[in-house]
């Protein structure tokens, strides 16, 4: 570990998950951030983009070519999905990367294409792309120069599921995702769906059965079930900014009882400092953890004998992007890993 | 049906169901409110306690015993859960009474001991109570004088697994409800847990497996399965006034597939005014049957075969409480049934 | 009055404004809408582009071009600003029209001009258009043809003000008109500053000393006051769907008292089934008219002696646009003026 | 300045200010929390209480007659209004103590008795409180042992004023302040008026003309004018759980323009860390500081000739209350004034 101070490039900066980047790590003791690239905001000032970061001292956004990616130590990438994999191509071997769109996340291109209706154009980046759930793929991450941060819904049900899967406590075909989301993760684009006025005092599901993020979900569990994976996955829109609470329904094992999940899960995130699991029965909420790295779990029987629900939360845009992202960034440069994360959470 | 006015009261007149009540009765052409108590608030006008309301022309609050309950055609009974019954008991045979309480929902004694922890004190009103879920159960809400009004969740579950189970297109043991209610639903208590700041901006599930509605729906569903049906069922509290969506996850039985539902669906609700099966994966919302009796309901095919994804969304003030009490009413008193029942639903 | 329907069309009806008199009109028992236009959604259903209204029978969004303007009885026009007079220039004489949009709202064409920035250009129009504040030019609104429909902000500062200023007991050149909108008037344009995350959980004043609704604020305190008017106005953005307040600061003429005021106002709208003064120092919430036509108007005393102030509310999409639009169609066609606008206020 | 940990205790630490002060002090390299206490919550740890806390390493709750008050560094009291000021004379004199109640803000005895309609039972510390508006006081907050920590309002009313005053730019006598607050700012108790489903979706004013923060605003701003002072003063209750915004009216002094206005606060706050005066005409929004101990402050010309508009905007739980006591605890004890004040705004 060096006391030096690593020097950082954001490539995307001015939507919500870039600006995340920034509010963490103006508390990393240990990152400079010495280039932000924006391609229809170039030439401005952070703060003109986002008034609530006006008081930092921040360089200006730059077009992506006016930057030389290879004086970078790490260089976190917020383009839109699609586009991501072609630049992340051009970039030269030097910086460890981490990508926070989807584009390197699922390594079969055949899926990829089958998901995303198109082929992927940087394969074998795809091949050594670590998917970075940082508590489940943590050596991996230290080892690799490309991480693909997992998605917000994706993170909040892999957590709890995973350990359980590869302790074989929950049965790998019957489990129900059921997920709820703020605003702030259809990100910042200005489209009808994320009006104040067609999302405030109202919820509605989307997606449903066809989200992109599913793929995803069952190629992690299926890395610790040891064999493939389907789940049912219905995420919903809330009338919130930040958020993610994921209700999971799943059948046991036999022999298996509810207080053996919890029992895992604490054994399994004993000395994880992202990760709470609440005492049994506990009731996590999505306020409790806002604008920090936590994923809080609660584990419940149900009151159907044979079945367990699991109850997740984390901040979509911390643990569900950018703080994870600051997370992998830590672990790849050999940083303490959880610089820039210690916030406490903001309620109310 | 008579061109006559019906002459109404209300019990309990000073809590969210009750302004509700009277809302929707100020519309109703065939309805006169002769009388509202409340006994906190009694002396006070309905517009002193529901600032909403001060323009209509209404009686003033009285405390219980200063009405005579044989004078009126219809009572709405809209008092606290476990006092209702003891009131219930003592009114006179004459008018017909929806109570909107939780006292005469589930029909077995020793059931309702069970998930209330204390006997119930009218068992002999218990056995003449009708479930009113209007559409499921019309007929015998016609001819009884006591009808027990569901409670939201329990409408927003029932609508859509009611036909599908009596058709034998889902398996009964596999029920999964995540259901999602706004806070209104909490009553206008002074509640720790329903103020604003401890509200807003997050989402928790709440009384997991253990929510008291769930033996309700099991009931329900019981009735219509023709065998014992064991639900699982979370509630979530949602950052929002009004609404309730419900999701849930059925296993489809042997060769049934998911657009058969949705067909037994229309033909079930076919001539149902308040009831909107929307096209094969519609994907209803709670804000736009907002202030309406309307439940809207979609059906999807899940990504595992051999599952569905039903999703059902009303407003818990209206056709999860008040709205469905005066369709009741309404149906007992041979007033065409959606009097007063009218409203398009307010958006944004 | 006949009993007969009326035929009514409605330009440039995708927006909030136009679905809100959709709502509005689907309880207008004299109301046939026979023609609904808007050029990008042109041959949908009003159901597809505002899906809580797909349950009323109304006829497919079509081009302007597609009706026939001539046999309508009347034409709301929801079209936006600069755009509309050259639309109404064309439209024949007639169908009565309530235009919507600011741009027949100013008398003087070089006013129009320096407000707006471009010389308008159906001038001959703008010297026959009426302003709509119904309560306050009702006779003349019954004898045009053309009435320009007020805006919210300057609908809430006009009601309270006028009287006040006609009666001589406030001083015409120390107004303050603090105002706070909810976000649906800003209309359903998809723009950066009305997502749900740019605005929920925060407030912020726009368009300080600018906005241009100041100058028809002006307008009309000068037809009361009998000379000049120039008020301080200082819209807000509040996260909610609807609802404007304005608080008001006024310096007391010589020998007037605050109840001189209140007393004054309960006079001037003693008959007027939409304005609602409250009792002395009552306390008015935008809450508390969601849905309806009502304006609320509460009169206080300043701590500091000689002044008062005047607290208004209404909802800025019905008594500040939709719902005053069908109070002026009333008036101009001779139906009775509350037809359509009976709604009981939807709280919570 | 001391390099060893200040030891710390906070009075009445279970309400929304006591959780905000945990939240910045554990940021807080220099401080030691060593007491907390809570009457009715006495027994339980800060997490049961206020589950966003629950990873923090905080003392259990006890009741105050538990803790030696002596063997404190500095106090915190958040104690209720009334009863402050009898558990403060019972303190000994060795801590710094940092009031966030209402009781030591007006000097005079006489006055504090006509706003609280009781007398003050500790007249003597009265007389040696200081009113803590850090950036105003700072050299009093410094050598006093006992800060009364200005309310939500008042700081957001007076950084923007005072130095104008001060200045002689504005006339003291034309004052018109009004200001809109989050619902945190009513605390945790629960009340009717502070529950979701009557505060959401709406907006009223409260205590017009009457509120308790107008003499303390008069009382500031009288220190910088130099001559009596008197205030309008309206606050409104907004739909979200953090902010103030003040907007406020001023009749420029003879000669002065708003680009005067804008000179002299960049002027006054050059060296502040906490206040930022935006570019001339620039838009303050509450969401942009959330979180964070600054306020911000716009200012703008007004449409009439002679008057200026000045917004200002904070957070009421941090610089309106816990952010401020920490600042003022910073300068009392001697430490950095901006330790564990670094946060950068939470936004969305």
């Amino acid at each position: 570990m060096t006391t030096e101070r690593v020097e950082i490039a954001i490539l995307g900066a001015s939507g919500y998950t870039g600006a995340e980047l920034l509010r963490l790590l103006a508390s990393h003791p240990r990152v400079h951030i010495g280039a932000l690239t924006a391609e229809r905001q170039a030439g401005r000032t952070p703060g003109e983009v986002f008034p609530h970061l006006a008081s930092l001292s921040l360089p200006r956004l730059v077009r992506i070519e006016e930057i030389d990616p290879a004086r970078f130590d790490g260089i976190f990438c917020c383009l839109p999905h699609g586009l991501t994999q072609a630049v992340i191509r051009e970039l030269p071997e030097g910086p460890r990367i981490v990508d926070l769109s989807a584009d390197f996340r699922l390594r079969d291109p055949a899926l990829y294409e089958a998901v995303y209706g198109r082929p992927h154009v940087a394969t074998a980046l795809q091949e050594i792309a670590v998917y970075g759930l940082t508590e489940l793929y943590r050596e991996a991450v230290r080892g690799t120069r490309l991480v693909a941060n997992p998605g917000c819904y994706t993170t909040a049900a892999e957590l709890p599921l995973a350990p359980l899967l590869k302790a074989g406590l929950v049965d790998p075909d019957r489990i129900v995702i059921d997920a709820k989301s703020g605003v702030s993760g259809a990100g910042r684009d200005a489209k009808l769906g994320s009006l104040y006025a067609e999302v405030a005092e109202g919820l509605h599901a989307y997606g449903v059965a066809m989200h992109r993020h599913a793929p995803e979900i069952d190629q992690c569990l299926a890395d610790f079930a040891g064999r493939p994976v389907t789940v049912s996955f219905t995420p919903h829109l809330a009338p919130m900014n930040r958020g993610i609470l994921a209700t999971i329904y799943v059948d046991l094992a036999p022999g298996a009882e509810a207080p053996d999940l919890h029992a895992e899960l604490r054994r399994a995130y004993a000395d994880e400092p992202f990760v709470e699991v609440l005492p049994f029965r506990g009731i996590p909420a999505t306020r409790h953890v806002r604008g920090t790295n936590l994923c809080r779990i609660g584990v419940h029987p149900d009151r159907r004998p044979g079945r367990a629900i699991l109850v997740s939360v984390l901040d979509n845009l911390v643990k569900g992007a950018s703080g994870q992202a600051v997370q992998n960034m830590n672990v790849m440069l050999g940083l303490p890993e959880t610089e820039g994360l210690a916030a406490v959470p903001l309620f109310p």
